[in-house]
């Protein structure tokens, strides 16, 4: 088939982001997408934004729908068993927001825009292999309706994911990976309910509890539990029961409960895998690392990543300037490491190991004092949750 | 013997500041030691002053020698392999300063104005025991050159230290402890060479390091160690040589070596002791508590400890106000929580624990960075470790 400057292997938010936005400064990219489209569409995955990531989706032309359905936050809420509340002020501590907003609609909006753009995307795509990317002419083998397809390109963006072939098309000697996995899950729902007017995250000794939202009428809860929790045993009401019981009262009394539209066991895990790039091949979002979704971090970290490719992709293809994407990974991995130590310390902080002894008990209410009572401390944390900028 | 309004179990500095205080008010005390003078005296301990310490000891008269011998600090410095070290820069962010001044001096002046004042202190006693705490009349029972002595108190104030008698006599179905130990010790020194210019703590892959001082021909130095490290092995050349190679080799460059005048090992270990009262006994100090010496929180905690401690004395004794002794042990934990975990975090982050997989070390390293990029993470830091302000 027809070459390509940049195949895009996946079409998650990261993949089609970086075709729109390469789009945007006339460099021309093909997205290869495992899956129909329809499925892609369908997954329900993060809802809270960076300020960094909206503005960048203004910046590209992609806030319009966003600005309709979502909404600002100046924070979130952390509570903890019965005592006060207490918000992390982003808007307070750095001037800037949070926003709610489906990375469902996101995907929707990308793919509405690479369609009236004329953009290619081929799904339902089999026995997907990178080839030559320590070359000068990398190529992508893929099967489409049984045959055989062949994309020459000059760049591949790997952005198809924790099991996609990307990574797994860097030799294994040249890459360093660092895992955490959690010994338990989150438990979500939908619900078309008005959701909670703040997100808020709660520790309980029963086990951590996150009530977010999508748009007014579309909550999303969440609930840790067991690994080996099984989806039956949780009808509606006893999902809704034990939520409420790990919020504080006055908050519970205010969750709109009805009917779950869906519901799913996540597991959680910190992933990173080194370095970000090989050859002519470079790796955005998930493909390259995973974060628990505490803190939100994960959605906004592609974003990042895209960011950084899109301006190394940008400069590289017109201008011949390949410092940028020569730091690609090192660059893109600061901010990576950022969210992962703050998702692991949010994660290590909100939730009850199994394991936990009594000191750790008490120390994780301490820090949950701490946070309360000081500024500083909220200050510190706001800036991080907010998102650190993009480095220049 | 004659009675006395407040027995005071232990003669290092929590128990003679308290002594101390106390006088300034016209409230009698007797200092019980279980030790001879000199070997408290000899004691080497602490040596880095917080400001509301150093502010503490000036309102009691005890700052002129401090002010003479001993000196300010705008922070500490955090030293992490080859990386750029940052300043916790206690001025900068909290208008505080810290203070170098050893705990051996301030025992020593604490001894000298109580032996000035007339201060009973009665040392080298022996088969000390309290009794009736939880009646009107406590009483201590010990012996001292082979008789038995029976000293009636209104008050008793455990400041016997970690091993020390008065926690044992609380009965333990109404003590809840938290413990954490550690899977190493610091091997330190003290050489009467001239310090570095600043405090300095130094993460190495070799394990932890610290530049401390007491004066200006009076260093302290630390490296973590082995616990089942042996002295005999460790001439002062291997120590000098060890301290080095864990520091930046231009602050390296910079470390005076001479003879040892001191050499040990101290185990490190988190303990917290709830409620820090019981009837008419109140602890205070590392009767209560201990922490690691991570972020120098020890002596500190001791001082903050005996502030809550003589106000609520007072209060109680010239005011019949028990306001204040009601709540001193819910008080005082407060900032014994807070600083549990601030040296806890201190030293999690700044040594090499042995099962510590790739993961953890990154994060660390991550959290080191972000210290050292971040001025808001360095404010939330510098706050706790100059010193949160005692309650009101």
């Amino acid at each position: 088939m027809e070459p390509t400057q940049v195949a895009i292997i996946g079409g998650g938010p990261a993949g089609m982001l970086l075709s729109h936005m390469l789009h945007l400064d006339g460099i021309d990219s093909v997205v290869l997408e495992r899956q129909a489209r329809d499925h892609v569409l369908k997954r329900i995955r993060a809802g809270v934004l960076e300020y960094g990531t909206v503005k960048l989706l203004r910046d590209v032309g992609l806030g319009e729908r966003m600005d309709r359905e979502g909404h600002a936050h100046d924070g979130s809420w952390i509570a903890w068993e019965s005592r006060q509340p207490f918000l992390i002020d982003t808007k307070r501590h750095t001037g800037k927001y949070m926003w709610s907003f489906g990375q469902t609609a996101i995907t929707e909006e990308l793919y509405r825009v690479r369609a009236h753009d004329g953009g290619r995307v081929i799904d339902e795509i089999r026995q997907v292999a990178l080839h030559d990317l320590d070359g000068e002419r990398p190529w992508i083998g893929f099967e489409k309706d049984g045959k055989a397809h062949r994309l020459e390109c000059d760049y591949v963006a790997g952005c198809d994911g924790q099991h996609g072939v990307s990574r797994n098309s860097i030799p294994t000697d040249l890459l360093r990976t660092y895992e955490r996995a959690y010994p338990f899950g989150w438990l979500g729902i939908m619900s078309e309910t008005p959701p909670l007017h703040q997100i808020m995250y709660a520790h309980h000794s029963r086990g951590f509890a996150l009530a977010s939202q999508r748009n007014p009428m579309l909550s999303r809860y969440y609930i840790q539990c067991d690994l080996a929790t099984d989806l039956k045993e949780w009808p509606d009401e006893r999902f809704w029961e034990e939520l409420k019981r790990r919020f504080p009262p006055d908050i519970a009394g205010k969750i709109v409960t009805g009917p779950s539209i869906e519901k799913s066991i996540a597991p959680l895990r910190s992933f990173v895998a080194e370095p970000m790039s090989y050859g002519r091949l470079f790796l955005a979002g998930d493909a390259a690392h995973n974060v628990p979704p505490t803190g939100a971090k994960g959605l906004n970290l592609a974003v990042s990543d895209v960011f950084y490719l899109h301006r190394a992709l940008v400069a590289q293809i017109k201008k011949s300037d390949g410092r940028y994407l020569e730091r690609y990974s090192e660059t893109a991995l600061r901010r990576v490491w950022n969210a992962e130590r703050l998702s692991w310390q949010l994660t290590r902080l909100m939730h009850v190991f199994p394991d936990d002894d009594d000191f750790t008990r008490r120390i994780n209410l301490n820090e949950f004092d701490h946070l309360q009572a000081s500024p500083a401390a909220q200050a510190a944390l706001a800036e991080q949750y907010v998102g650190m900028p993009f480095e220049a």
